[in-house]
């Protein structure tokens, strides 16, 4: 079952939660879609520059001034009224934002990771439930962002891909056929995963960010970063030490899920990338050129990716 | 007990097995001191220029033009009639050297391995005991190399550093005497360790080299080099790690010897290191400028120091 993007009448009131690369990217190409988009980040400093342009200015694979009504670190505010909640906040995070969001979710709302990385729906779940008005809330997970987008200034933001496909499910997965017609409404193509045992260990970030960091710490912090994390970081060795990991996860994620699926063959049904090996489907993706290093290992390649990926597939195996 | 460098009839014939960065540094630092020095590398190709020159052109810390009469890939002539045979060659090819120059030894030659790494002396004793011929051999190690060299050209060398201090023990150790005496014939600064067990337990080499080596090889990979190993790749975390590693040496050590030496405690020594930490003091060497990275993970910081160095050091712990 899969939605595609295409024509449709884009009424929906959406909250996207968290205003970082992501949370900027997904909220331009949504406003650009005539959707009415409410944008929450936890720091108002960090968002306030899009409240004073009144939106973003999108680059990149589309263009043009998005406008955002409403910015604000005011949790309340922001998803009164919005049937769709897309927390596009790094997975460490998650946590914070169930405890902040649970008190104003009303019946009917439908909440969306973007991405659960490892159990993201399952931790949110988990501290939700004890608050008596979340009992018919729509909740699930995405197993990757939709887009490669970054920051470029304080009120504009850079989309340099839309993926071909992201697939998402719900928990409990009884909950999915429902979900993904919700989501309907958005113009991004989805796809139902299995259930969030499939999301969660399809983890891509695990296998593409933290290995390339650490394998990179010493120059990454001596000279604060300074390459491309995709491009130069993910060398022959590199790439083949993620392919042996990525071996691992997929024989975790078989015990778990039907549908396991490879990194390469992600990378392929993601980007349409080309090659043998690791490096070579990389280095075949123009969407990961302008994506620069982290500047520390203060970054969520590691402080994200290893809690919230490699150690629970770790556990799981 | 220590044995200072300096006024002494430098009469000794002495063959240098290895002519990589250390052997040439190490040969023609012996003949700018008066020694009669033959220089033995496996593959002759790599020696050729010198042979073609009659000796090395030596830049850095001492400058001359050092004569080098013998050069050669034939291991019997290298030995000969040479009282001191220094091997200089990563660790991996001790096996190889012993099996090569065992059917040459002769009564009261020396043989110092330089430096051991870890269990050096054990293995070359291993091997060459098989032989009849061996059995007045003069068999030891020094716990690192006593310099920093590195090749700059077909026949010249650039010496950047000369240890303050090296520490030596013969296997077994009742010979220890006897063999720093020998060795006094030498115009370096050694001074007695308890025993082979203090120089391979100390091994310095397996704490500097492959940590940092590994931590960059991404970007070692994809743009083949072109930093500095100690002063870039050591950053603050490496740094942090390797001292974390070395209190773990240190532990190890503590069981097989009575004095085990921090990393910390042997820069101060050998090179009067200044710092609170391990990047801190680095830094503070400038004998480590001139140290380019490998251009490729095939290099001995890998090759030599892991198999040679934490893995028996972890082995043993």
């Amino acid at each position: 079952m899969q939605v595609k993007k295409g024509n449709r009448t884009n009424t929906a009131r959406i909250a996207i939660l968290g205003g970082g690369n992501a949370g900027r990217g997904l909220a331009g190409y949504m406003s650009l879609h005539g959707l009415d988009v409410a944008l929450y980040n936890r720091t108002f400093e960090n968002v306030r520059g899009i409240m004073d342009r009144g939106g973003l200015d999108v680059y990149g694979v589309i263009e043009g001034y998005a406008q955002i009504p409403l910015v604000t670190s005011n949790m309340a505010r922001a998803i009164r009224n919005r049937e769709i909640l897309i927390v596009t906040v790094p997975a460490q995070a998650h946590g914070f934002f169930a405890h902040k969001m649970a008190p104003y979710l009303d019946d009917g709302q439908l909440v969306l990771l973007m991405p659960g990385r490892t159990g993201g729906a399952l931790e949110f779940a988990h501290i939700i439930e004890s608050y008596p008005n979340t009992q018919n809330i729509l909740l699930g997970e995405a197993q990757t962002f939709s887009f490669v987008s970054r920051t470029t200034g304080t009120s504009s933001v850079k989309v340099s891909k839309i993926k071909n496909l992201v697939r998402v499910s719900a928990f409990p997965a009884s909950a999915s056929r429902e979900f993904l017609k919700r989501l309907g409404d958005l113009p991004l193509t989805l796809e139902l995963a299995n259930d969030v045992m499939e999301t969660g260990l399809n983890n891509v970030g695990a296998m593409l960010h933290p290995t390339p960091t650490i394998l990179c710490a010493g120059l990454l912090e001596s000279r604060r970063g300074g390459y491309n994390h995709y491009r130069d970081a993910i060398s022959e060795s590199v790439g083949r030490l993620i392919e042996r990991m990525d071996a691992e996860r997929v024989n975790v994620a078989s015990q778990f899920s039907p549908y396991p699926m490879t990194l390469l063959e992600w990378l392929e049904d993601t980007y349409d990338a080309e090659g043998n090996s690791l490096r070579e489907c990389i280095q075949s993706i123009d969407a990961y050129d302008g994506v620069g290093s982290p500047k520390s290992l203060q970054h969520r390649y590691v402080l994200e990716d290893i809690p919230t990926g490699l150690v629970p597939i770790s556990n799981l195996g």
